[in-house]
């Protein structure tokens, strides 16, 4: 076990200065504490409080993701983490992040400095900074809907997104719909990437086809439906399968502002389950993510990495919840 | 929650017939047993023994698994789960089944006759009748190697192929290997399906060909070597990576009968890393699964399950063990 005695040596440096670089103290130069940190990255140092099972203390670091209100899709997914960690007695931090901190400070620095001896990452995409950076740290690291390459350190916890796309397509398909238009959410996410394939793949499994005009990138706001429904409606679509609840919502505003009602002339499916789900009007037919279940999981992963078993992923099982957004085909 | 009465009351008959039918009483009739069973697992009936989760009774059930001896594939899933089970205070009976078991009685009937409130499958197949009745179980299921769609009472637990594969081809493409052999194991397996399509996957990814003739099907056990192995050298392999440790002991001696010396003439990598592959001569580079870790992560799947959390797959990291069977490529 590293100690801080063998970064002194390595530094030459007194044991005092090291103490004060990991702890943040004020009378050394910022050139001196990075040089500290650095070295007890490369070396694999841990702090005792680090390594304290009685109150170990983790993190949530959430970036570009809305959790504040029962509404919103991080909410419960955290309520589901604290939870889980409280019967551990885990300490957990919450922390909004944002690009100028991925920037100003390394991963595994963030970490060490702060005493951290594990993180969920909430809302992250491949291309930010501090995920770029997982393929190496030794901090024991849960990502939702991410999945880093070969790293045993770092695990990947998510919902079936195979299983749930093919459960909204196998509902719509006995509703006796045959073009059915998916709007997926942002390109490059490894979660749109997959249920793109799902579409595709449960499409040609059901006997339909998967016409590439009916199958759109938008983003995770309900504002994108504008772009792509008027050329779905043009197009012949019968239903549309949503990547989201809120890209839902947006679909049904631009289906209504057509003249088309919900579900006589469209059917709409959504993603996800948010509270806002059964208060639409017409109710919105959904695939529900769990996630609460994808907190506390997160949690149980968090806790095996920080033991040494390395799981690489955990998906859920996705349900389908039938409401009135979804009915038979016209044609 | 349906009661014995609730039974009693459905079939028309005493509330003491149904007890002696769930309890296994021999002074009523098999057809009388059959239909209380048969009923009690319709109307989801679970016993308070079931519910009580003071000492839960759940079963591993072994079809075609070693599992005896800790040198044995099973040895260490088994004490894994039992260990983590024994926290709890679960109370774990391991099961040796066979065919005769399985078409004797149904896989729900067995679980409630016998008292148990959750099953973890090893060693069996998607033709195994158990198997295919998993899809409208209710008794929270985990399944060794094996995925059920849909059904939200069973888990998928094992080790990440695609990953393992991927570092075998890599550690031999940087070897200096270009002619790379896949002995898999069985045919019609879910485990050999997904490590074929992740060596055609890894052997494109690091620009080498995938050829046909060096990917084979086998069985899980040594002597089917013999059957391929010739072939691979006639067509210039000089590395044959193998689905199992087995299996490697097998290209092992097939290969030294043609004269030829590993790793100096040929590479062998196996898959596993039993306790055999630091013992064979030369020892055995593989790629380890975690045994222990599969039955833990097993134990906290059904434990989910029992608790209403529907994971539907976990994956272990699999990991490189570079021992003396690979070298590098002659050519």
């Amino acid at each position: 076990m590293v100690t801080i005695k063998d970064i002194a040596n390595k530094l030459g440096i007194a044991v005092s200065t090291v103490s004060k670089g990991l702890n943040n103290a004020s009378d050394i130069s910022e050139e001196m504490r990075q040089l500290v940190l650095d070295t007890a990255i490369e070396m694999g140092y841990t702090s005792k409080k680090m390594k304290d099972s009685g109150n170990r203390k983790v993190c949530i670091l959430i970036e570009n993701m809305d959790y504040e209100n029962i509404d919103q899709f991080g909410y419960e997914i955290i309520v589901g983490f604290k939870l889980a960690a409280a019967r551990r007695k885990w300490d957990v931090h919450v922390v909004p992040t944002n690009l100028n901190m991925q920037t100003e400070e390394k991963y595994d620095t963030y970490m060490l400095r702060n005493n951290f001896s594990g993180a969920f990452l909430l809302g992250f995409t491949l291309h930010d900074d501090w995920v770029k950076q997982l393929n190496k740290t030794n901090f024991p690291t849960v990502l939702l809907d991410n999945y880093i390459e070969r790293n045993p350190h770092v695990g990947y916890v998510g919902t079936d997104n195979y299983e749930g796309i093919d459960l909204a397509v196998n509902h719509l398909c006995k509703l006796g719909h045959k073009k059915i238009a998916f709007l997926n959410g942002s390109k490059n996410s490894m979660v749109s990437e997959q249920r793109r394939q799902a579409f595709v793949n449960s499409m040609i499994k059901h006997g339909l086809v998967p016409e590439e005009e009916l199958i759109q990138y938008g983003y995770y706001v309900p504002d994108c439906a504008k772009d792509h429904v008027p050329s779905f409606l043009k197009k012949g679509a019968t239903a549309i399968m949503c990547a989201s609840d809120l890209i839902a919502t947006g679909v049904m505003t631009e289906v209504s502002k057509h003249g088309l009602k919900i579900p006589d002339d469209i059917s709409i499916v959504g993603f996800d389950d948010l509270p806002i789900a059964s208060q639409l009007s017409p109710a919105l037919t959904t695939i529900r993510q769990d996630r609460s279940d994808l907190g506390k999981s997160a949690f149980l992963l968090l806790d095996g990495l920080v033991h040494g078993v390395s799981t690489s992923k955990l998906l859920l099982r996705a349900k389908l919840i039938t409401r009135e957004s979804s009915g038979s085909a016209k044609y």
